[in-house]
């Protein structure tokens, strides 16, 4: 086999999937997710003789693409292999979500013979219109970047493709022939990648506004979110935040980006809907931090949460906006590494804070609900855990559990796709087979992608599953505030802990309806866990049991509509 | 309520819901599918107050678009809900697959809050850059029509999608802002459809040079295909080949376009891989008169089906091609009564034809077999009946099977999309509540969309399910002949009768493995059928058995590729 490493000069040219293996695995990459279809199959074939990256099939594309994105926010980038048509076309949300939540995916697509496509032949997996290009025309507005590889520009494109993922933190596309595959590629230096441009004025300058509004300011504080766990500025922020010592919370789309057990963590800042506490410390600043910060709805808290532009400095990674100054061509790391040398004037102890779910609540025999398993939950988690939290009612509790050191925590809350995350979490456990992954899910979201807990057990992962049974679409019905008892928002009644029954593997399972039995079934899961996958049902008896969270985001929607309904 | 049947003028406006409802129950769709989301709660509410029509929640968007693409086959047309970004980008497969097929889905999509729009805020849903027209964009990719609806434009777009979608067959896209779903519109005459334009003296020489064709060839034949089915040809086809007293066979993609049981009725041309009797037939007649022909590799059996064009008469849905002639603004449906007149000098008994699956095979106690179940399934058939076949290797095999009178069957022959056909049958079940369904998938094929059987049980749907656990994807071992054993083929090993139990729901369930198994589940399913879903598996001990058909398909490709490395 030739083992072509990229910017090496082998004496032959490795084949185009040779090639492209050789270029994922430098990027760390070790498994890739898809679905075969006879489109893929060269590539599949060179995968499966290919040594050093396997090959997890997931059950439908959808899943495969939810695992990759779980893999790539551990790993730091992933790929995935579908076919032309009918496979890339069920991987779109994947895509758009990976897109929007700054996840790099290397996504593969097996497509038909060059022949035939530029015979422009009707053939399966098409439209029946002899149009080979619409697929990657649709995956155009969810990529950073497209190409159709060929032996002669593999050798360019897919290190272009790779760069493009890694500077924008987006899924790319390439689509290749299946005859192509085979290929020898045309060898040729790899264009180098354009320096990140830094213009040190700007970054001087910047160093020095931040300096300025550090001095004036009573009160600092830093926020780090989303983009601080995509681009990798974990240790850099928090080393930030100790050296000035502030105050550092997290905001729920960067839940996990600032280490939760450390002496300057306060909490997750929520606006209106989430700890008080947090809210007056971020609000109450003159100063406020924020590393990555990606302003959503659910940021905001649907706009309760106020950071006042003028106070703020906006890090992000290409740019640092002080105030109302933009400081172009600033790269995060270099300014960073600039601020390690400011001082704050004002300083003090770090102010006590209570976290919502350090108290345990709730007698043995009473039933479980929100306040009860929460601080449950809270106290099972351990260090180096992967917590894996699908959206909806879950998303908003879990956001307020404080999360063990070195734990890593997903959750898609900002294109928020249901059934995300149990796919996720079968990617989360493939990425760090020698960590414990647990995965928080909800009835309604489980329905989704529920065939890739049969991947789980195909491939020997073991998390511990968490499935809230309380009846529907609690969210849903939480944020709607027009009407009441929607029959849309009602879903089958499962029974959970037979699935992996049916799936055709083992599993130890519980029911939980009490605080006590909730107890029993962690302990169980302690010493299970080490032999097979868990799955424990929470069971409540009111569907509109939810967390402190989402109560006050109810409330808010509530006020709201009354306004809008009022006279006058 | 305001009744607004569109084109009557109601004295007050109808809300833009209400009126998009009012159309789709025109066009005789009585049930929408889709799954709600936090965007089209504006919508769902407005129909489940809305008399007439019933929400349908499927567990996925891309069952739930499978379903409704399945009801539309049966009914002409159908409706899926879907919620903004995260919803409909779960369902471009299902899109791409009703456009490639020329199955009318009215796609609608609940989007945000149009001040939130206009703001370009980045809200959840979204790809978080402000940017709203990005799903639209793609969808423009795979739709006839786009349109955003308003309360100004709703009485001139929904009309205009509506009859976009009945003209091409294919899926129109409507998006709509959650807040404007319940304004009043403004009502005004929707321009009416321009008439499909004939050019009579096209249509005159059109059917002169067709008789002259006619009266030329020694024997002619017709072929029925897949736009028969898709604009309603079948009495029209049925009635020409009588008049001119020709055999008629369909293609695969065709399939159930001509009735299987009439005088008339040859089989399924295949070119090498199907009935050697049909072939002979067909390429050796001096006239093939073909019916909404659709020429993809599938139906061509990899361009081994020969139709010579100077013998080809093909009918399309606005031109005709008599050789190498072709006759624009030519509708079919004038066309086929223009050909009430034509004449055939020649005529004669119709050729007696064997097909495939007559004869019992097997003995009792002998392993089930593709050779001896399709006949049994066969047998099992009842007119009326419609047939949901998974692409794949039962495509191949049931394609053989010769249908009832008035049988529907189902089955994405061009785009053959896995998965399709679980959900296609919930659609097809609640199209025809009193026609019995049955399904014939796959365990590959299941895997993907299993929880739509979930669907079935929890809106009461009774299908007869057979699932063929044949140990993976059978097909793509066939079509793959480059390589053996893929490890890429292998997949889990489910319970197949458990699902319903895990699922909370009732349902028949038997395993056959031998002949007399079968037959005995087919006894019960016949006595189970008026009160439960039956879920049969039909499980194969060799995992490469497979009908004739797909045999020499595999033997043509592998003559292909030994051709391809022969020296020289």
């Amino acid at each position: 086999m030739v083992a072509a490493v990229p910017g090496s000069r082998p004496t032959t040219s490795p084949t185009l999937g040779q090639y492209l293996y050789d270029s994922l695995k430098a990027e760390g990459i070790f498994e890739i997710f898809g679905i075969p279809g006879d489109y893929n199959f060269s590539l599949l074939d060179t995968l499966e003789r290919y040594e050093g990256i396997r090959f997890v099939n997931g059950r439908n594309e959808l899943g495969a693409g939810y695992a990759a994105d779980g893999y790539a926010r551990i790993r730091g980038m992933s790929a995935l292999i579908t076919t032309f048509g009918v496979g890339e076309m069920s991987a779109c949300n994947t895509i758009a979500g990976a897109y929007s939540e700054r996840v790099p995916i290397i996504h593969i697509v097996g497509a038909p013979k060059s022949a035939d496509q530029q015979a422009h032949k009707w053939m399966h997996h098409t439209l029946l219109d002899g149009n080979y290009d619409v697929f990657r025309n649709v995956y155009a507005h969810l990529s950073a970047y497209t190409a159709v590889l060929t032996p002669e520009n593999a050798a360019i494109e897919i290190p272009a493709a790779i760069r493009a993922a890694k500077q924008t933190r987006k899924p790319v596309y390439l689509v290749v022939a299946i005859d192509l595959v085979t290929r020898p590629i045309v060898l040729g230096a790899a264009p180098a990648a354009a320096p990140a441009a830094t213009n040190p004025a700007a970054l001087q300058a910047a160093i020095d506004h931040i300096q300025r509004m550090l001095n004036t300011a009573d009160r600092a504080v830093l926020l780090a979110d989303m983009l601080t766990l995509r681009f990798g500025w974990r240790e850099a922020v928090r080393d930030l935040a100790v050296s000035l010592n502030v105050p550092a919370a997290s905001l729920l789309l960067g839940k996990g980006a600032f280490d939760e057990q450390h002496a300057n963590y306060i909490g997750v800042y929520g606006g209106a809907f989430g700890s008080e506490q947090v809210r007056k410390i971020v609000e109450g600043a003159g100063c406020i931090l924020s590393a990555g910060l990606v302003w959503t709805d659910v940021n905001s808290a649907n706009d309760t949460a106020k950071l006042d532009a003028g106070r703020l400095i906006d890090i992000q990674p290409r740019a640092v906006r002080v105030g109302d100054t933009t400081y172009d061509q600033v790269p995060a790391m270099e300014l960073f590494a600039g601020l390690r040398g400011v001082s704050r004037q004002r300083s003090g102890a770090m102010p006590q804070v209570a976290f919502p779910y350090d108290r345990m609540v709730g007698e043995p025999e009473q039933p479980i609900r929100a306040a009860s398993y929460y601080p449950r939950l809270q106290r099972m988690l351990k260090e180096k855990d992967i917590v894996v939290v699908e959206t909806g009612t879950l998303a908003y509790g879990m956001s307020q559990v404080r999360l063990p050191a070195g734990a890593d925590y997903i959750c898609q809350q900002g294109w928020q796709s249901i059934g995300y995350a149990t796919p996720a979490a079968l990617g989360a456990a493939i990425a760090a087979p020698d960590r414990r992954v647990l995965l928080f899910t909800g009835d309604g979201s489980l329905q989704l992608t529920v065939q890739e807990i049969s991947t789980m057990l195909y491939f020997g992962c073991r998390p511990i599953v968490f499935v809230l049974n309380n009846g529907g679409y609690t969210i849903e019905k939480y944020l709607n505030v027009k009407t009441a008892n929607q029959a849309y928002n009602q879903i089958p009644d499962w029974r959970y802990t037979k699935l992996a029954e049916a799936f055709g593997g083992q599993a130890f399972t519980a029911q939980a309806r009490t605080n006590r039995e909730l107890d029993d079934a962690i302990a169980a899961c302690e010493r299970e866990r080490p032999n097979r996958l868990c799955i424990v049902e929470l069971i409540v008896s009111d569907p509109l049991d939810a967390p402190d969270y989402l109560h006050r985001l109810r409330h808010h929607l509530v006020e709201q509509e009354r306004m809008r309904n009022a006279p006058g």
